[in-house]
């Protein structure tokens, strides 16, 4: 494998609470004069996902918790917004430079629990919550999309997050589709033959900030990257999403 | 922006010390029949840098300090093994989990002070630390190899580690030239024509994560990937590689 070719999605539309998002990732796609073959990676911005799901919540329909209302004077943020954090979080692990850094309930560690105000119609009190089962719409999309094109795509679906010990965001996968998100290079020989212990690469991460760069953060509208050329058949049939690292398993904590 | 291709250079020899590591990358370059043009981004794998600055170092020429010698007898490590990451290292974080993570000199976090017995001459005895200085490194490269093809492209090194909170490795940029490390996009618009209140993207990393996908870690031999079609015009002229953080500036220390 040495080439890879990224293709944003021009023009892709606005997406509105219960739009068909598969069928309409396939227009764009044919809008777009790409031939879809097999072994293709569609990369998605959970954003999309979560608005067509309607995850939006509005404030004002939030009654806070004592907790949440103590915590909202100590950090200067409205109450109802930490009640959400909390909802969608098994716990919060610091407060910390004033920022909000929790355990979500789907077990990614971020900031806020993934909860965005950019790029949402901006009513000061709504806010969109990151999509309920995103590898349950990963495997909808992919199959949907597959089905289209009779072709055997993956899915991946992204988010960008904070990092631990750098600076900045970038795309990370939160869940997919028909691809392993890590590959285990055990038992595999270096390049003077000696065998390899163990290298575990998260290439559905790699693959995610790859797509991050044509999609962006601000105007610019791309949120489906299709990835040509990736060959996953170099890799285990392990297609289970196993990113997510328990604090027992995590070397860092 | 709404293309990336990028290129892996085939048939990359092995490199050893003292090797004229930009004028290879230049062959191969032309060897490969690809086109440079002004705005590419040459990535190369630390390792190659390393080999070619020569930065092996032979265990038995370590004397072990004390300390050394008893945290090998509790981690169950060669004791010069230990003392060469403690030279490497402003100081050791945690060796929790019988893994040894550390603040190396260069400002990394990292296992093992990013010191790697893969994919080097496996004599048992000798180890390969990090480029000494990767910024230098790199504009050294970037110029020569801008200069050979009177084009003006940017470089990024990269090395691939672990992380908090995921599984596996991702490739990471270890230094930049030519090219801004992290952008800023404060003050622009989000698709709904709402400014952004700060959203700093880590490109330098997407891009190294992207290269990361041809690199591999296994038996690839294809550490320099060339980039095209990334408008860093879009963006920030500085190019200070800034993506540590410090301890008092990262949000979860």
């Amino acid at each position: 494998m040495h080439h890879l070719k990224l293709i944003a999605l021009k023009d892709f539309p606005l997406i509105e609470p219960n739009d068909d998002l598969a069928s309409i990732i396939n227009k764009s796609i044919n809008n777009n004069g790409i031939n879809i073959e097999s072994g293709d990676v569609v990369v998605v911005a959970q954003k999309i996902i979560s608005k067509c799901e309607n995850r939006y919540v509005e404030l004002k329909n939030i009654q806070p918790s004592k907790e949440a209302i103590d915590l909202g004077k100590i950090l200067e943020r409205d109450p109802a917004f930490i009640q959400i954090i909390q909802n969608e979080s098994k716990k919060i692990i610091s407060t910390k430079k004033n920022v909000i850094i929790v355990e979500h309930n789907l077990g990614f560690i971020n900031i806020n629990a993934g909860i965005d105000r950019s790029n949402i119609l901006q009513k000061d009190d709504v806010v969109l919550l990151l999509p309920e089962n995103p590898s349950k719409s990963a495997r909808g999309l992919q199959s949907l999309i597959s089905a289209y094109f009779q072709k055997d795509i993956a899915l991946i679906v992204t988010d960008s997050m904070t990092r631990p010990y750098r600076s900045g965001v970038t795309n990370f996968a939160l869940a997919s589709a028909n691809i392993p998100s890590l590959i285990d290079l055990k038992g595999d020989s270096d390049i003077y033959g000696n065998i390899l212990q163990s290298t575990e690469i998260a290439i559905a991460d790699e693959l995610a900030a790859a797509a991050g760069l044509l999609m962006g953060q601000g105007s610019e509208k791309q949120p489906v990257v299709i990835i040509k050329g990736f060959d996953k058949k170099n890799y285990s049939t392990n297609d289970a999403f196993d990113l997510v690292v328990d604090e027992d398993e995590d070397l860092y904590r």
